[in-house]
């Protein structure tokens, strides 16, 4: 990961860009690319959608992890210890017992 | 990331979710903790965002990367593969001459 | 609309909020209702989400109108001449001989 | 508001789209719609965002507008009754009290 990391920075920095990846742009550049992955879903059944759209939907999932990375390195979070603390926190939301084979909500269960 | 891949299925297995994780729905909650991610930046200035929300940003970021990774294993999606091309692509859509220094998008420069 | 418009207005207002109105907050806080509008249909078939959440449904889609309406009101935008110009130029993106019963966009008709 | 209602409706029915108009399909759209408003302030402050793109943001706020109605008619949601229900509801979540002046959400207060 560390080394996928670096030419995702490496792209940015060629470019000058670091200047304008303020969090809050950031955040809402994830936002948006996030929207461009789901409108691959907009009318479509599941089946259509990956049947019809599969490239696009490679390449803009890859858009929303390349923001995620690039804002993670703003804020200084380690992305890997990130996501290993919030497993643990959702082993405490959602416990084995409550959550075996159910889609509720953690307050809903 | 292999391993955290991993975590992040196993999480998942065991709880016997994998029977709701249709692509569309995941693409949803992509698109939902993207929002939650965006929401601790509402009203606040950048510094103010980070400075009062640090802890939530890491944890929603976590959370849009976790689903990422669920999307991109339904899909049967390499996520370094994928971003690897995507990179190649966006070098070209935003050459470095034309795109150094530069916030428009690809189809303005 | 204009009584609508008004009592809504008249909301902020008695709060004292036009102060944080800023249109990008604006523009952010649309996009995060509309999440949690969406987020009723997560995990859902059309059926259940109505069925199930349809008193929900109905909260957020009335939060996306007031902070369109709030967005609107900040711009000086009048909402009704804005639609109808809308309405005025998909009918250009949209002629009826290619767009009956298609679900393409405009630029694949 | 009637009136402007039942012009967005017959721009549908003279495409015969409303086959495609399912409930959830339909919030995945105002979710995509609320992306693209969002998008004119993606790295723009306030002022560079209404001064450069102001056009744009009218046309996407009415898109937004545009599909709230499609969705609330086809759950046959009453659109003015529903805001004014929702603004009694926020009148108990913001009392004048607790919320003058404060950007706080209704959980904070």
């Amino acid at each position: 990961m560390d080394n996928l990391i670096k030419k995702i920075l490496a792209f940015r920095d060629a470019r000058n860009w670091s200047q304008y990846h303020k969090p809050k742009d950031l955040a809402i550049s994830v936002a948006l690319e996030a929207g461009e992955l789901l409108e691959n879903f907009q009318w479509r059944t599941n089946e259509e959608a990956v049947t019809e759209k599969f490239d696009n939907i490679k390449d803009e999932l890859a858009d929303v992890f390349i923001y995620l990375f690039l804002l993670s390195d703003r804020l200084g979070i380690d992305v890997k210890a990130a996501i290993e603390d919030k497993l643990v926190q959702n082993e405490l939301k959602y416990p084995l017992r409550k959550a075996y084979g159910s889609r509720k909500k953690y307050d809903e269960l």
